[in-house]
């Protein structure tokens, strides 16, 4: 199916690519690997404050994973000008900011993964590392890096 | 040597490929490079729970750190069916679960990057970082990703 | 414009290859990519211990990440005899060691950034995440790893 009509039925509209918050790209390509840069998760357009554990439920972070996950393919769109041309998406870096206390890194983390899976299927199973960290950026509640491999 | 001659003359058995706690692939492989998912130290099949610096020693986080190498290397095999293909370890990530207090995340490291040299030899010699996190999935003392590749 | 002129004209003499901690290689080639160990920061060849937050300034940071940087492109030009060879700084991970408030990992690690676009060009444009971890090797302030390609 193609990746840009999946996203319609589910009523997804991209973002444009990434604005970084600092002097990066929001993604660079090597041979048949693109490399995005950890994307900052937003709510209405503003940094989506907030820490796992500390008035921010495992549900709200997977709300908050998915939003990201929908602003990495806007960025691996403008990589690519065709998401359809994604081989697999490789693998995905989760910064979850938490306290010391909350374990649910892996669920807070389905919400981008589970997404990826359903947009591009088989060739969105990718590995995957979560964890907590001690704060991010701007004090964002969440960061997810991702690789992609385009053509072959 | 064979890697599966030195794994016996270890004593090592290795487990099947980690299964994920969540929705994501335990490895993919991309042109020559093989990315597998963190893996969780487990400790007689179970999340092997914990926190350096608060009632773990650094000698304990090694022995974590080298049973997650064992997973990793069970993984490997279900990856290339034969681990004597893999031409490089190449990099390690290792995430540390630690008090603000604990700066040995380095020598914890070691237990998993002794034994992937000793297995692999100069195969077995990987770039690596190593730091301390605010928590991890289920509460796990240690988590590890690698990077292997295969072929030319 | 030659990169050794560059640093020249700015003062920067590159440090040898760092020594890795502990059981690692300071960087691993694997086709046309060179995947460098996190380095931790260092000031007058000493590690730098601090951490943001905790009497550490962003501006301190950012001096420590610069550190880094120089420290990142010694090990690169031990990989490659020629640091005009790079093709592409591909990608950065900065780790800065934290308090649980500090929220600008982001303009510490310019720092870094803004380096190695100086000295390297269009070429020293990389991805990058950067987040706050809980701590790091012998109590570093900053560790940085870094992906660079070379060749075609």
């Amino acid at each position: 199916m193609n990746v840009y009509d999946k996203l319609q039925s589910l009523g997804i509209q991209l973002p444009a690519a990434s604005v970084p918050a600092a002097s990066y790209a929001p993604f660079v390509r090597s041979g048949n690997l693109i490399f995005l840069s950890g994307h900052l998760a937003r709510r209405d357009g503003q940094i989506w404050v907030g820490r796992l554990g500390a008035g921010m439920s495992t549900e709200q972070g997977k709300e908050a994973a998915r939003a990201v996950a929908i602003d990495l393919m806007g960025t691996l769109h403008a990589a690519t000008s065709d998401l359809n041309a994604i081989v697999q998406i490789v693998k995905l870096m989760s910064l979850v900011n938490s306290t010391a206390d909350f374990t649910e890194q892996h669920l807070v983390t389905n919400g981008a993964s589970d997404l990826l899976a359903e947009v591009f299927g088989d060739r969105g199973k990718h590995a995957r590392s979560a964890f907590g960290v001690a704060q991010l950026p701007l004090g964002a509640c969440m960061e997810i890096e991702l690789i992609a491999q385009v053509g072959e």
